[in-house]
């Protein structure tokens, strides 16, 4: 947690002395609070992955923190989930207008710069917060498999695997460490699975952890069923053991 | 009741160095504050229920705080009342205008989301302060029975049975214990009516408990008459008897 | 009075640490303050009737805080009167409206709820003040004779009986002794005057009390004359004796 | 003078803590600090004075707080002169186009209402301060003579008899004491300047009285001579004797 | 200058606890502080002059303060001139549409009335401050010669000679002393000379007056020469002998 | 630099208790600490001229404080610089729009009206503030030669010679001392140097220094090359040389 | 860092007393804090490069921080790089536009001016904050080579070389020493180099720096590859020895 600053950051649109946009800074600490997701690209997919612990009786067969936009995109979410909601709406509505005006599906990247525009343009205007939520989106396009970052600031970033939220520190250390550019998908699910039991206080189990993959065959953005996020759990416990497991 | 936050609470659009939104807390305080309403999904259909209080020459004959959408789906509030008659009428339009255009009626998770969506955007723009209810939505469409959760932060979530209010927190542990997936309507409607012993300070008799049930075969979202209320009651007091009465 | 709060009551829409809403708090003190208003509903009709005092050279003849809405409705007024004549004339366009549009006359429960629906939308959003009067709303409609109450909040309920203003908790207790369900509308009248003299300092003499009621069988909401009113002060002293009188 | 409220009166759309609008009250206080206006009632006829003091060389020809409306209506203002003007050039438009629509001369009540109704809106919306003026209205119509006070809160009374501004108050007492429902018009001008003798510290004189009257017979608002003013002041002199003269 | 009177008079649309409106009070200060302006209405026709002490190269050919509206109307200003030239510009604008209109010359005083409803309207509505001048409007119409005040409480009286801005008050007792009904306008002029001697630093010379007139006859609103201006001098120093000169 | 004003300057359209706009100030104020910019007026024509540093590496070609308007005219500024050229843009759209409307160039005089005109709305009316820069205003019209002074109050004056900006103090005396009627337009832009060399710490040198005239005869504003701008430095070295060089 | 402005730096509309503007400097201080970006002008084209340093697995194939406007125009940013996009699709926006209305490509300092009027207008209006980001735009047009620097004040200034961000003294003093303005398009680029070798902490290898350019004859703005930065890097080594290499 940041100390406050004197005031500056009480108002979206002003700067401090120090020419920082503190409720911007206090946005992206709200992501930092949030439960981890992970993205890893792999040569023939994409995988993305969130921790979500769904109390006993709640009905958690969909993930609230993983949004399908298209057939060939999807984004996981942390920090202020409702918000998240918010972004992917816009981002359905404009993937379809981009299909309906061109005839095609959009690229994977006009969909992370229009979601980082739309961010910018809240810390500029009066009238609304910033957005307090960063998304990591995944998408299959005529480019290749792709993995971009956006956070609140209106920053988006192509990675080739990165962790958001809380314990994001470690996970992206350790995907550093072990991400390989000839992963496969079912590796690099594996490894996305390891970076949520190096973040979370679970060890063991699957049922906190939500994960979908599009595969650069079908370019289609498909949940991963339980049995199968199960494997991937033995699987990483195997290939990439962490520390404090 | 949370500390005062140093004036990171007193408007709306604005993070906290800790990247909370206060308002939106305090909105949820004002949840936890009103009287308990509880849900609770049956195989063959879903039951709310409600406790009121009213004074003595209130003509008390329908439920304050439990409101039909559509034929098919209701919902019971809990905490500042009026926004909550603010959005059913909103919702009601909504469930109306989806008949028009698609001559069918509105999906219950439809709704949610649509009501969840209009909590998100009262957090994040100015000039009106976030709605300060939840709302337990209980509904039958073709995916089956339906039981959904909407706060103040904008969040929407399904649950099997869940509790809001006032002693909330025992009685979604009391649910947790003595839920049963394929539970019978009327064993959902005697737990739920226990629920509401459980958090009232009056344990006995019914003129404080409102119920509102929809059958799985009917799809009709009905009041249930204060005879059945008092049968739950009786059932309530065999079946689930609560540590406290 | 209530103590002044950190500043969580300078501004309409924001809620405080506790989750209330204070300038809606501070709205029904404005009604706390207001000169009694009380109406009670017989088999026969309904009564409503209010405290006023006039200055000596004021003309009195008719009452100020009484307003007929539509030819079968009406409504008595505590608290801020400026107000109340707002929503006097907000009400009788929209009862005026309803006849055009569906050609019969408004529901009574119809223009409660157009009345609180009003009052709920000015305690959530920005650039007005919230509604600082509260309503006893007499009519006959359909369904029978109807008594609703509204308040700043949003809120609004059927009664048996019901008072509003200074003095009201007293009244309000007093109409629970008192009230019967099959009272005739002279009852009724008398009870409703004993509780103006049970709250009002000014125990003897009719100068300071205005009435109008309306009967089952005509639906016209009429004055009741000073003579009818001396004569329902008489009965009022007999069958309804003040512990304080 | 009130005491400053710590800061509640401050913004014009806020209750205090006790339920009061404290700008609504510091724009009262506007008028008591204002020269004195009044207004009777005959059986005849109804006038309406006021205290003016023009410098040396102003032109004094014109009273500068008495407004005519219409043929029938007029005003007398006391509190910030402007406001009056502002509401006096409304209330002429209101009048010409209810004599449009109508075709015939507007209610005086109704003129009443029309101007109180603006103050009420300027009490409740922000982006404005309330009027900062009372008017004593006088007009002959179809129901006879009338006389209607409205304050900057937006209340509107009828009188027989009434002063405004300061030292209103021995005024009004001494109307209280004065005043006979029967009076001529001459012996109400004179009742009406004997106030104006009491309030104002020039006991003498009739350079600093203005006086309109109309007439039940003649329905026209007119100016009252300089002589006819002084004969009236004999009148007073003789008649309504004032206490410190 | 006032003293600051604890926020009361940091919003333009606000109430003091004592019935004060404190902006408008600081924009006559402003108006105090100027340089004085003064108008005097003679037999056959009016005169304005104003103080302007031009730096040695500034162009001084045209009265900065002094503004012709039309053929038969023009104005002197005292306190913050750029807003004396918005104000004229308005004039001007409405003075041609009423010829338009009315195929005849605006009367002075609907100018003078409009002018004082623009600076009333200022006043009371947020989002502009009120205007910080203080207007001298003389001409000539079919009602005869018209002198008129402005200020900015949007207050407007006629007068027959009157000062306004720094060291008008005793340029107005001097004016009271010496004004007679039945002066010529070279005398009006004259005296006219004196006030500006008498409230200036500068006791001889008539660079620092700047002088129009508007004939009876005429009704031309016209610049007065520096010849005609010394010819006053002298006949000021004869006939209007000034205490301090 | 003034001290600041208790909380009258934080908001623009308000008033200090004794008169003062203080925003405005303050605006002149950042026109006092500007590079020092000066215009001279001669009988065949007017020159501006502006100090102006620029880096090492800075092209320099063209002036950044000197603005061409119209054939006819230009300006150079001291102050904000940005708003010169928002300023500059707006000129240039009104004198087009002129020539449109009306087939012939503007008024140098209309156009120095317009800027003023702009600059006090800036002073008066809330969301943006005052214009930070004062405008030297040179052109030749049918009026013959003309220059004119713009600043943030919106105040505008014809000057025969002028200077603003920091030194401009000493350069008015200068001016004062120096300038003649019938000087010509080489001497006029000498002089205008030597003025520039009395504000700057450059005492040498024409690197500093731009420069543009227009000629009576020619009626277009050009720009004087760097040559020439040293013949004018030699010949006001020897014509006017100044105190400190 | 500045220090703290009592207030005066809350609000960007407001002047200081001493006739700054706290929040424009403030803007320019984010632009300090930024990576180095550096800006050069050779005789046979111009040169742009940045400091990027990305995470180990970001895909840094482009470059953040320049941006491609049209085939002839591109810039490099240094500060808050999301507003730095924004102004880049309004650049292409308005770029695109001049194609489609003149048929031909616009100028460069059309370009620049105009993205320097935005920011001008974000200094003086409400509503939103300044651009938090300089623009090094560089362009071959029929003018020749530009290079145009904007900052967020609204300023834009031609130069032959240029440098911004954290450093940007040093790399400006340094480009004063060593720039020649009949430098090939090598030389300035490996120069460009020099300078972020100069203020980078990273002293050796190429990964952190991103590099455009647009030859004279081409007019073709394209991206520096990899290969070619490091013969640049080599050259600078040789030829522009940098103090703390």
């Amino acid at each position: 947690m940041l100390p406050s600053q004197q005031g500056y950051d009480r108002a979206i649109t002003i700067f401090s002395p120090d020419g920082r946009l503190y409720q911007v800074e206090y946005a992206i600490e709200t992501v930092r609070r949030g439960a981890i997701a992970v993205g890893v690209k792999a040569k023939d997919g994409v995988v993305i992955a969130v921790e979500e612990k769904p109390r006993k009786l709640q009905i958690s067969e969909n993930a609230h923190k993983i949004f399908q936009i298209d057939d060939h995109i999807g984004f996981a979410a942390a920090g202020y989930i409702p918000d998240a909601r918010s972004q992917a709406d816009n981002a359905r509505f404009f993937a379809q207008s981009n299909r309906i005006v061109y005839d095609e599906p959009v690229d994977v990247e006009t969909v992370a710069k229009h979601l980082a525009d739309q961010c910018q343009q809240y810390t500029q205007f009066g009238g609304a917060r910033p957005f307090g939520v960063a998304l990591i989106i995944a998408g299959v396009d005529s480019h290749g498999n792709s993995l971009y970052l956006t956070d609140p600031s209106g920053t988006y970033i192509a990675y080739d695997a990165v962790a958001i939220g809380s314990g994001s520190e470690q996970a992206n250390d350790f995907l550093e460490k072990n991400y390989k550019a000839d992963m496969s998908l079912d590796d690099a699910a594996a490894l996305a699975t390891a970076c949520i039991y190096l973040a979370s206080d679970q060890k063991e189990g699957t049922d906190h952890i939500k994960m979908s993959e599009i595969k650069t065959a079908s370019r289609q953005f498909v949940k991963v069923s339980e049995e199968q996020i199960a494997n991937y759990a033995k699987a990483a416990k195997q290939k990439f053991p962490t520390p404090n497991a």
